[in-house]
């Protein structure tokens, strides 16, 4: 798929989030591998309505983060996207959001460090998981303004669990990616469905 | 109803369950009888996403699982529709829905082996009851990856209680039938909306 | 407004709050006066998806719920509804839903026979209230499938309660009326809003 | 952006509040500055369905609340509107929300004064707000419906908190405001959104 079908297909993912919720207030940011080799990706641009998107609120940028094609920012979090699909060469989107329940969540479960998930069926939807009887983790990092050392911290978590499909910033939401967007839209689907489930059960304070 | 009709009433079934969250990251399916001797039906290949469903997204198979016609693989689930058609004959329709009450409400219900509903108007909305009066039973059936022994399950729990109108998989989801599309849709509206009702007042944890 | 145009403002009005899960499974029904003497109106005829009406799901009936025109069956709610119109002359339009919440503040509420409703700004919605420092009471019924006897009782409570502006069937659903269909319709969101709140603050088990 | 621009945007905020059961029943309303010397705006007429505005539904209105365009009467609340506007010259744009979490938060916190909000990544979306290490206050005022002493009050509560980016009539609704449209519509998505989860985690009664 070339920038412009990219750009459709997260403009898509970004409408149906905003329905539900997950990037309200123009919170979030998605992003698709454009190229592997030299690594270019298109991103959101900062500071636009997720629920409107088009391909002009999309840039196209370098590993450096440089802006090859497009009118606007990055934002911070660029970075963070970068990082990911750097680590992990068969990631072709990642897909960020902030939903009440993965924030409310996040704090609950800060002080394990993780969300741990286990016994549910739709586990099944996340790449590789084959059976309900698995246990995923989610790490919780804590959030921070402080992008490069963020990276960096991510880059640790995820080397250290490297199984994992999405980490989540406290307080703050979600980093999923798949192979494709179909696959990390599905895998966010996935995670704010379960974070409602146990958010519903077990967070309480 | 042909089978491009029966795909499309149940591809706006999909559409309004995605809509709700009842069929998040490409979860649940949803089938027809297309004939009764032999019986052959539609149904959703695996992995599509439920809100988006069209023709091209559903297979006709026969009583074996055996493809006659469209693209893509039969999920493992297709043999607890097959179970359900064969056992029941007036069935026209099979839908199993994904949602985060009925998740939570079959996991709190389990140790009973049931939820069981009683006293509500909407208990009205299942084909046969004619009042509020009455006590719905909607068996928990323990969650399986051995579609095989589920289906055996199934077909037991369906004997021992042929007055239910759905079954339950613990933390995974809901199935239901009617004698058309339109009756099993409405099957899984009244029993979302009771699963809620019951989680918010009886499933807190 | 003729029979046609009054459908099609029911119709709109069907299409929200289904939108919003308080008419699923074919639940809940709405009427408007046509002429008022004769008492002539058009209801919703009984078992249609009340998301997707259009003027050939309703009915046009007179005093003795005869049908003038239209096809299918006049549910048995429709004595509700004429009893109201008949002790109400001013109400050009009657709707009535079931939610989750309501249905849950409904049982909660019981024991006092009424849902009391106070000191919200939301009340001003309903007509005739001009400050939130208001007690809105909604009386609360024992459901039953004998619609004779609950018209005999729904008649008494409004007689004795000549200033409420709904009614609640216990387990089952609200009724509401207005001068004409927009008012009724503010009605319904005006309580249903105001049982969410209730319901998320007073009505836990 | 001229008047009928203005409408437009304000009825696209419109059907989104609506969508989201933000401004049920006719509840809310929403303006924006068309010129600052002499000030005059444009402003919602009072009892319209928010979720299907247009330009007929809008009043250009000067600084003593007399209509310069449009059908139907400023509702009392103008005056809140007009207030905000002459003390805060950057202001482009006022909206006013109903929500259940708005309620129900603004009820368990009003003998504090104030909702406190601290620590989320979502504060960043207010203007200004650089970090999740941010202490948003949102003054809790008293309800009242003698319009003229609110505006007093408000006009006190801003002057005393001047980088408060929103007020809440306890029990009735938050007012929020933007250099613009866009602004003003991503606060409310950002206080709902927020109110949303302090509500969930810390409002229970």
């Amino acid at each position: 798929m070339n920038f412009k079908e990219l750009c459709e297909d997260l403009s898509v993912a970004g409408y149906e989030f905003y329905r539900r919720g997950w990037v309200l207030g123009t919170s979030g940011n998605f992003s698709a591998r454009v190229t592997e080799k030299p690594l270019q990706i298109c991103i959101t641009a900062s500071g636009n309505d997720k629920g409107a998107l088009d391909e002009t609120h999309f840039l196209e940028i370098d590993d450096n983060a440089d802006v090859l094609q497009g009118f606007g920012t990055p934002s911070a979090e660029t970075m963070l996207h970068l990082t990911i699909y750097r680590m992990k060469v068969q990631v072709g989107s990642i897909l960020h959001t902030h939903s009440v329940w993965g924030t409310i969540l996040s704090d609950a479960c800060s002080a394990n460090g993780a969300v741990e998930i286990e016994g549910y069926e739709m586990l099944k939807g996340l790449a590789g998981v084959k059976t309900h009887e698995h246990t995923e983790i989610v790490p919780v990092i804590e959030n921070s303004q402080d992008y490069i050392a963020l990276s960096h911290v991510i880059e640790n978590v995820i080397r250290e669990n490297p199984k994992v499909h999405g980490i989540y910033l406290r307080r703050h939401g979600l980093y999923t990616w798949g192979k494709d967007i179909a696959e990390a839209r599905k895998h966010i689907e996935i995670f704010e469905f379960l974070f409602e489930v146990l958010g519903r059960t077990t967070a309480r304070v």
